[in-house]
């Protein structure tokens, strides 16, 4: 089945899910970020049918999030390694599982607690701003027209962002 | 088309996805934070089925994303406005556009730059650590079983997030 592309949006969120908008990309990519390279440990973890684990990784390699290497001659065999673009994912996945973990939580509790290594605690990440510093609450963002703005988005000038 | 949920994966993310991971869901919010919470206006800026825009509106309705509200009795229509845990929802929408921004960029720059109400500039959200308050660089994430861990995952520890 074609994915019909998110046309006429001038959005660059709906420019992020042509690329990994589709069902279980995020959950395939969860398995790299958590260190699982390979195509049956990533199949075994996301519970997916193996031609569609083999469309999507061909697709997520074929948009430069992960690279295919390989890593055993006899037999050959290979494993998925995340570039640049790929790792830049992690504040994406990391709002999901926040989001998960407070508004349709787990019997006992969030199955995955993260560890900011530099300090060594559980870490509750937070949005700060690039600019003062401060925590971001919510409701204190807007956004206004960019450079890349179409006339329509430059007339609208700044809306709220929740 | 029944929505096969991603059983068996104790996972906040695929939990999230359950709700939102659906195609076009995601977009339909993006307009609610930005303010359009008309139908109709919601419609023309995703692109979306009037079929498809019912059904999801009625989907985030039903998990408490929304509240549809009465907004005009004579002709009777309504809008639908956030509610908390749908207003949560602007972390993962941040992190999506600024993947977007970076790595599927629009031809002449960024359509929207988010900007800090508290501060008045021009902000790229960072994450920063609720424990150290530090910005949490690239690959300084690792993700501890927690009190929701199956035992498997308690059997893996401590592993990488990126």
């Amino acid at each position: 089945m074609p994915y019909r592309p998110f046309v006429n949006q001038n959005c660059s969120i709906a420019r992020a899910l042509e690329v990994v908008g589709e069902r279980w990309t995020l959950l395939v990519m969860r398995e790299v970020l958590l260190g699982r390279r390979r195509f049956a440990e990533i199949k075994r973890n996301v519970g997916i049918a193996p031609n569609i684990l083999s469309d999507r990784l061909q697709t997520l390699v074929g948009h430069g999030l992960l690279e295919r290497q390989l890593y055993s001659e006899h037999p050959e065999s290979y494993e998925y390694v995340l570039t640049g673009k790929g790792l830049d994912l992690a504040p994406i996945l990391i709002a999901l599982q926040q989001w998960g973990d407070r508004h349709a939580p787990a019997e006992g509790g969030p199955p995955r607690i993260p560890v900011h290594t530099v300090c060594g605690h559980d870490t509750q990440p937070q949005l700060s701003c690039s600019h003062c510093g401060k925590p971001i609450g919510s409701g204190e963002l807007q956004v206004r027209p960019g450079p890349g703005a179409s006339n329509e988005q430059l007339a609208e000038g700044t809306l709220p962002k929740g």
